[in-house]
């Protein structure tokens, strides 16, 4: 069973942190369970996770004195009273964070099973002390994102440490749903932090102070137990424990009406409306990790399930969701700049992120970075650089000749417009009122694995010239292109190009998607073909232009038509490595990322190019610049959560041994077992099956041509819904296509679950 | 002299915050003044800008008894020992965030003019304590954003405190560049946190713990004094400000290289590249309020200077650069979530925004809130909404024929192809190869105000039609649309329609900019005009096709046109009103919103649609949807922040009294002085002024048609650079056209220092 986010809609559940340690989280927790248990008659249950100190002294213990109706458990003791990173050390033992994790999950969903109730889960010491591995404890408890009630300190510079806490829960996705304090009347924290979090719309309690130590222990024992008698029946505590049952129940309700609302409220993307119904809409509580913290409510006991996010959020989530090295960084660069405007201005994560990029992409063409906010909007400027130096090279006028580009046959480069004329004609423009196509688009051989094979496929109807379905040994060698002959290729495509000369077309650029051709399908082309168009195209600048000059020598420069790489969702380590230019042993002049960049949190784009392009633009004239630019152009926000992706994508690289040894160690893997894809691959009612990097795709059998309209993977895209062992996969479908894509930081562990309910669901 | 950023190129400043109280700011304070003084013979300086407690307690007297050769100096002392915020209170004093920042920035700057030295800041309490006006202190002294050393806690539970203060730090913008703290055998916080930040880049020292208090003061006094003289002497303390210089050196070499890198690297949005040098390129160290903090190599004393952003970052700032409101926002939102997909999925925030923007646009036409990335992205959807409602209302065959959109000249809807299609041809597009011009763009009569009188005048050609110049007595005046006479642009309209129709042309949509169209030229359309062509459209739909029905009663229909208002500039206060419904009396059946939806921090654009248009797009066939969708559609984090924006700019509505005041009290006002405006009008090389909410706009006389080639306003634009009083203005013009825009949250007295520094400029 995965350990998901906890909500169980008959157990109130709150997880308490304190501001610090000493500030009374146990005498917190003992009013609050000891009035929940006694005065409001809440069937209760108290644990404390992992302690630190001698057993007699341990909370539960105390909560056993002064509570003795509530069950309470402590999972995990450790007995020198320091943190319990440390005690493990002394104590020669070790604890990761998962046991942690599930032990709490799995008392919480026991006591759920018990009926209405309350339970409440003690932290230890302060929000970010760290658990027994070291991790800091907010993040091991934050795939759970119980509500949090925060125990303020009360103590002289309580203020300050109180509300740093609040931004630490804050800041890594938790809702801090009550704030309580003791009274202290020299400090008066709780009067100044009352209405900090009023602000904020948080209920902030103070509670009268314990009373004075007594030297001796029965009498101090005596004491203490009369203060928690006469506090825990005070209408302060109950307001406490009525603001956790309305949260809960406001959570629940929100929860509850979500979908409907939002099938009132919201025009989705990429959907037809027509049919829906409110319960189609998946409501997301939050996500963590690999997964969404999903609402379903027909399932036990909890609300929410673990759900694996098993589109990478539409390709973008490469770093896990709710990462806090990324919700800082952009935290941090919202707070130095906010935005500033980008032209002819500069700071530092855009200067950063463009010499990250330019260093890494190690191609000698590309010198120079353009800012837009996404993958559509920057291949838009890819074609307009690519374009306006092929027409200044070529002397052309575009007012007078059309000019086009060159691309394949289901590519696809994003969804406005301009775009949109890049690709060839279909359903996703063919209702677009503006739409016109701009270009030749060509056919092209296809990777698959078909019954535990990888075989390269001639489009239909090229077999005449492409030759019949060629096998390989393994994917690695489709990318052996040395070895290889492309001459069939070549031929192929310099004919094509003659008689487009020959048709007065005019191409300004080549636009590819190297390797795999996502949204139009999720083709994995040969790359020995698209290797050959590149260079078949740099080699005879005269099939694009009669008076071309000869290939240039100059490696900077481009030679025949620029190239355009749209690497938006290849790039970056999707498919292994930080660009396709190994794979495809081709450098392009222009290049787009996307998605990855910022590692799956906010939308930015960049386009590379070379000098030689940049230079078509110089004029006297202030109009030929290249007018174009966003107003959040190169915001900051994104440029420094790229940054950081960036180099925990490269960082990552140390981690994918075993994945790439399963695929034989070569340049060529992917985190999808190999085993596992040879399997679906020979399943009846699969077509083919591919894979590399984080991406798995497997095409299933449909009657001819439904394409986009298919409804072959419906039921499978069901069951994977509905999941199984408790664990659910939500998925996208393109047509016929399924696919799957990791995070790049998934796990084995998590990648062979999906893959047992993807079996699973196929073979149902 | 207004008080900014501070960076000296000789003075090695640093403020130091505690993660705590009693955590040993002091005495580490102590420990560095003394070495830099003594080892390192440092001109060295300790100033405690805020302190409370008897005087003979207090922090300076503790230097000036251990470190007595450091001159020290409180600037605000409070005898009452408690948070300032309370001391203020029980003395019955006040004391505002200003003079704390201007003292402490006017001490720095005395310190620096006095040779190269060393100046130690010490601040009150925690990071996040309260100053005496309550606001808290990290707040207080952002707008300086001096490099932190961090004192951690080296009590039990101090780890937690340490990197909770840390991030609090860090989300405000905060370069925390070393941590220091008490070594503590038992607890060991030195060593975890020496790790925790390494991985962070900054280094962490521990210090040996102080002697142990004794009872005779003089014996105290005497063994603390061993103990500063031994540990100052110590490699420890000098690796600290050893730390500190090579900080101070690298952040002066970056900023120093960051042009010139930028220069190589970067490629700019709208700008001609050809001629610029290194150094016109603005180095922006960081921003707070209406100010970029720039880097002025040739001003004294400081290097950055406070810079007002004039084009509100281009036209996205609202609520101020670097509102920690704002950063946790966003934080919480991508801790909470990362990204998640959006295509049939809902999250709080997405619904959230969906909902608060329906409920105030407050308008029964609105019912789906569509998302993209951005405005440009934002206007094609809506063009693409508007199309196939027409399209599918009047039978039209895109395919057979040719639609286009009806819009005003001048009109600018973002920079994607699909929306440069909807623009008439003009210097932004003519370039763009593949621009096809999909539209008639009417002239239309324009308000300015010229020589202290506003006008309306007809465009140049048509006042034959439309009449002479009109004066007005106030801009109100000219937005009393009930009392103006609209028949002769309604004729007008009227006969236009007609042509275009008898010429078998087909339009889909009216999109307009409602009030002020912005990158055309910032012109103040007449709204009579606006509201003439919207009424006359919807009045009388057999002039868009003759087989139209009637007009429609149903209020939530469209009739005659989808009427699209692209408000991405002018809606959400840019013009004093949440849209312009209320100054046109018009209602769109389709609005865009983006830059302040987000206050000016990460790319976003709602397209909201009425229910007919919506359903439009209904059908059986999957690919009859809005087939439009990005990555990041939805994004979590631009949604929160949205949320929080437009709460916080709806907020702001009751502190704009003052401005309201200053125009009349009528609807229609601006920020900008009434007076100022008048008088920029009077001048003699000035065409006409406007303003309106936060907007500006003087156009300065030229040569007849030099337009967006114009260089008339280049000189006044370098004088605002250059700055006056200490102040520099970073403005955009366009063309012959300079505007300048404040932030939703300008005070009075900033823009009455811009219009100084304005008027100055202009008259030079």
């Amino acid at each position: 069973m995965r350990v998901g986010p906890g909500l169980w809609p008959r157990l109130r559940a709150v997880q308490v942190y304190g501001a610090n340690t000493n500030v009374g989280k146990t005498l917190v927790s003992t009013l609050l369970v000891k009035a929940a248990r006694e005065r409001r008659n809440w069937r209760t249950w108290y644990l404390k996770p992992v302690s630190t100190g001698p057993l007699d002294e341990a909370d539960n213990s105390h909560i056993a004195r002064h509570a003795p109706t509530v069950p309470s458990r402590t999972l995990f003791q450790f007995r020198t009273p320091v943190s319990p990173h440390l005690a493990v050390r002394l104590e020669s033992t070790s604890l990761g964070d998962a046991p942690i994790l599930s032990g709490v999950h799995a008392e919480l969903t026991r006591y759920a099973a018990a009926g209405p109730g309350f339970a409440l889960v003690e932290t230890a010491g302060g929000v970010l002390s760290p658990a027994p591995s070291g991790s800091l404890q907010a993040d091991v408890y934050r795939p759970l994102r119980l509500p949090v009630l925060l125990v303020a300190d009360h103590a002289l510079g309580g203020i300050a440490t109180s509300i740093s806490a609040f931004e630490s829960l804050h800041v890594r996705g938790y809702d801090v749903t009550s704030v309580v304090l003791i009274q202290d009347e020299e400090y008066r924290n709780a009067e100044y932090l009352t209405e900090y979090f009023a602000d904020r719309g948080i209920a902030t309690t103070g509670i009268p102070p314990p009373p004075a130590r007594l030297p001796d222990s029965n009498s101090d024992a005596e004491s203490l137990g009369k203060y928690y008698e006469q506090v825990s029946a005070s209408p302060a505590i109950d307001g406490v424990l009525q603001g956790i049952e309305d949260e809960h129940e406001a959570r629940l309700a929100r929860l509850g009406t979500m979908a409907e609302e939002a099938h009132k409220s919201i025009w989705y993307p990429f959907t037809q409306h027509q049919g829906r119904k409110a319960e189609d809409i998946l409501v997301i509580d939050s996500a963590y990790g690999d997964d969404f913290a999903a609402l379903t409510p027909t399932a036990a006991p909890s609300l929410l399930q673990p759900t694996f996010d098993g589109s990478a959020s539409w390709w973008t989530q490469g770093l896990g969701h709710g990462s806090p090295a990324l919700s800082l960084a952009a935290a941090h660069a919202a707070g130095r700049y906010g935005h500033v405007m980008f032209a002819g201005a500069v700071h530092e994560p855009a200067l950063a992120l463009a010499q990250l990029l330019l260093t890494h992409h190690a191609n000698p063409r590309l010198s120079r970075v353009f800012y837009t906010d996404n993958g559509s909007a920057g291949m838009e400027v890819a074609v307009k650089m690519g374009l306006r130096a092929a027409c200044a090279r070529y002397g052309w006028d575009h007012t007078a000749k059309k000019v086009e580009i060159l691309g394949l046959k289901g590519g696809y480069h994003g969804d406005t417009m301009g775009v949109m004329d890049a690709a060839e004609p279909s359903t996703y423009n063919a209702r677009v009122e503006w739409y016109t196509p701009r270009g030749y688009w060509f056919e092209f051989p296809q990777v698959k694995m078909r019954d535990g094979k990888w075989v390269v496929e001639s489009p239909a109807g090229l077999e005449g010239i492409f030759g019949p379905p060629r096998e390989f040994g393994s994917l690695g060698e489709v990318f052996e292109l040395q070895t290889r002959d492309a001459s069939a290729y070549e031929k192929y495509i310099t004919a094509t190009l003659k008689d487009l000369r020959d048709q007065s077309r005019t191409f300004g650029a080549l636009v590819l998607e190297p390797v795999v051709l996502g949204a139009g399908g999720m083709y994995f082309a040969d790359p020995l073909f698209q290797h050959a168009l590149i260079n078949t195209i740099r080699r005879n600048p005269t099939l694009i232009s009669a008076t071309a000059p000869p290939p240039t020598s100059d490696p900077e420069d481009w030679t025949g038509l620029p190239i355009i790489f749209d690497e938006i969702f290849t790039g970056l380590y999707r498919l292994g490595h930080f660009n396709t230019s190994a794979l495809l042993q081709a450098e392009p002049d222009i290049i787009a990322n996307a998605k990855l960049l910022t590692g799956g949190l906010v939308p930015l784009c960049t386009t590379a190019a070379s000098e030689s392009i940049f230079e078509a633009f110089l004029s006297a004239d202030k109009a030929s610049a290249l007018l174009h630019g966003h107003s959040y152009t190169a915001h900051a926000v994104g440029c420094a959560v790229a940054v950081e992706s960036v180099k925990m994508l490269m960082g990552l690289e140390r981690t994918w041994g075993g994945y790439r040894e399963d695929w034989g160690g070569g340049k060529v893997w992917s985190m999808w077992s190999r085993g596992f894809v040879e399997q679906v691959s020979r399943l009846k009612r699969v077509d083919y099956a591919a894979a590399m990097g984080s991406v798995f795709v497997v095409a299933l059998k449909d009657e001819e041509g439904a394409g986009y309209n298919s409804n072959a993977s419906a039921d499978v895209q069901r069951r994977l819904m509905e999941g199984t062992g408790g664990y659910r996969i939500h998925n996208r479908v393109l047509g016929n296509v399924l696919y799957l894509m990791a995070s790049e930081t998934s796990t084995p562990d998590t990648l062979a679950e999906v893959q047992r309910c993807l079996l699973e669901a196929l073979e149902a």
